[in-house]
């Protein structure tokens, strides 16, 4: 089963935006178990779509196309396959926009068109293309992937300790991304079951020999963890920040419900602010351990969180202190406060900030699942 | 001229990643002229990638790869590009890696291939592949594009309008995100200058049509506009953040510098903070006109900020208000503070607050630039 996706859009290929209706596509396709060999994208030009369509029908078995010519892409699209394909094509409803998708299926093979605005797009082929598809070109095995989520891991300790554990039938990936990394184990099953049967051997060697580092969230996001625990555990928690400026506070106020556990944030920037609001004291460096010790100290005398958590560091590209040095202080209302400095590694410093946030979120949600000591302390 | 870009890399394929390889390179050669007309992204398979760099080659008169296999990338590229090509290619420097690019060039085609780390890529095409290409490949007409960014700006408004304007030979395009809408003027021309006089008259024309929405920054982000005039005229700004939970701080502090006019941002999530910090009145509903009028006040009271903007509003999934309305509150020190209502539009939670944060964020920069009564009040 060689499935292909093709994308219409010259905004994409000027660069302005990416084609991330071709990872949406990829990542359905691939969780429902089929594994994607292509992707292209054309300019919205007849000839560029017809040549690009022809190829792709000749080379694979489902052909998924997005996007296109705006109000006129159905009459283009639709006269390009029509000197494609000799039958009629089935239409796709749009729940959410005017124009329907088409799907083709001649010989064995599928063709879906769905429109280029990506809400109607997963919409229409979540609940009207996939049904179609898994009709007309079922699987006999399915593509399954298991993940392990690590934060602050080196890339090379756990790449020299998977490849000396290389199985027969298991592809592993690595991904690491600004202080996240994601292993994934990739299998061909008939169902589930079998595949964690082959996968889980390896996956939980792993997870056992990174435990330190390894944390739990079905989208692989550390935000997520947090979020989930916060309000399983009845807990709430403020931040007070500085070099991160708002980024801590912006990844968990990002998911629906962070209101149950995130009192707010102290965004001071401003020194100033650090001695007014967090009683920081005037004399000490506003980067240093010290600093964002009183940090948190000052979140627990003017809100009620049950965690505070503070950071203050070097963004770049120019400090006082090298690049990526980060401070970070983390306790429980009533406990020890624990701090200490870590190395944010990020190519700029949105890279930095994206690391320096990943590690505290990640040193939050230790310590309040397992009473893990931050890592940074 | 044909220009194409492949990519090798299942982690796209399996949408775990999204390609930015090809978006640098696609924005990185229109910049200088050169079109792009396709993209694909091939799996790390030497069967795969040796079909599809042949048809690439066949197609187009220069093509570019990026990404591998990682470690094996080197010999397995070079051993399909050595089925492919007769004379031995020219090695492209990396200065921040250890593998050589690659340069190929028979029958007045060029082929580039270029590691797939994000920044080894960039800075081997920005000082050795560009510079090769644009020897061996020069334009006689080049591609310029320019610009006109709008916030708040519904697509209907400005389409129909430049419907209603077309010149030939001026390719418009139209591309609303979030709050924030570019317009681009693209032409073929020999030199900059002669694109900008074809260019000109209808630019000028439609950023007269909708000045009230038009701001100015060359990366097209409302953050960039702020930043630059809050350091031209040496002002300083404070928040308080409410909905927005960290974004419009973490928006400015994500540019280098953000230090030398922003002060930080009262993030109160919880009423309680509003109460206690803002002194926002406890009899008062959190997302009201009235609170953000109070939020922005106590901005002044504890910050010595020249200009303050606050936020509360209802990001949803769900809320005792319709999901998207927010109130903000903007004023400078000693004049009116300004406050109103208006709705976010977006799919989800996060482009929602997207687009509240782009539109806060502009019309601070319309009062700290022009004195442009915010569009909410």
């Amino acid at each position: 089963m060689s499935v292909e996706i093709v994308a219409f859009g010259n905004e994409v290929l000027q660069g302005l935006t990416v084609n991330t209706n071709a990872s949406f596509l990829s990542d359905a396709l691939r969780k429902r178990g089929y594994q994607v060999a292509r992707h292209t994208v054309l300019p919205d030009e007849t000839a560029a779509i017809e040549e690009g369509l022809k190829d792709a029908w000749e080379r694979s078995s489902l052909v998924i196309t997005t996007g296109g010519l705006g109000p006129t892409l159905d009459d283009l699209t639709e006269s390009v396959l029509k000197r494609i394909f000799t039958k009629a094509p089935l239409l796709l409803k749009n729940n959410l926009g005017s124009a329907p998708g088409l799907a083709f299926t001649e010989k064995g093979k599928t063709l879906i068109a769905l429109p280029g605005v990506p809400r109607e797009m997963e919409e229409m082929f979540l609940l009207e293309a996939f049904p179609y598809i898994e009709k007309m070109l079922p699987l006999k095995e399915k593509l399954f992937m298991e993940e392990l989520h690590f934060a602050h891991l080196p890339e090379a300790s756990i790449d020299r300790f998977l490849t000396s554990q290389k199985r027969e039938g298991i592809e592993i990936g690595i991904y690491p991304s600004l202080g996240i990394l994601h292993v994934t184990f990739t299998v061909f099953a008939k169902t589930k079951e079998e595949a964690h049967k082959i996968i889980a051997p390896l996956k939980k060697k792993t997870a056992s020999e990174f435990s330190r580092h390894m944390f739990e969230a079905e989208s692989g996001k550390i935000e997520e963890a947090v979020h989930q625990d916060f309000i399983a555990k009845k807990k709430t928690v403020a931040f007070a920040e500085s070099c991160t400026g708002g980024l801590l506070a912006k990844r968990l106020t990002s998911l629906p419900g962070a209101s149950n556990y995130f009192l707010g944030s102290f965004v001071c920037y401003a020194d100033a602010l650090k001695h007014k609001i967090l009683h920081v004291s005037p004399s000490i460096s506003s980067v240093s351990k010290k600093a964002v010790e009183e940090m948190a100290e000052g979140v627990f005398q003017i809100t009620s969180a049950d965690y505070a958590l503070a950071v203050s560091g070097v963004a770049g590209p120019t400090g006082e202190k090298p690049v990526g040095t980060i401070y970070a202080a983390l306790g429980k209302r009533g406990g020890p406060i624990f701090s200490g400095k870590f190395q944010a590694k990020g190519r700029n410093r949105e890279g930095i900030l994206e690391y320096a946030s990943s590690f505290c979120l990640f040193s939050l949600w230790k310590y309040l699942t397992s009473e893990q000591e931050p890592l940074f302390s």
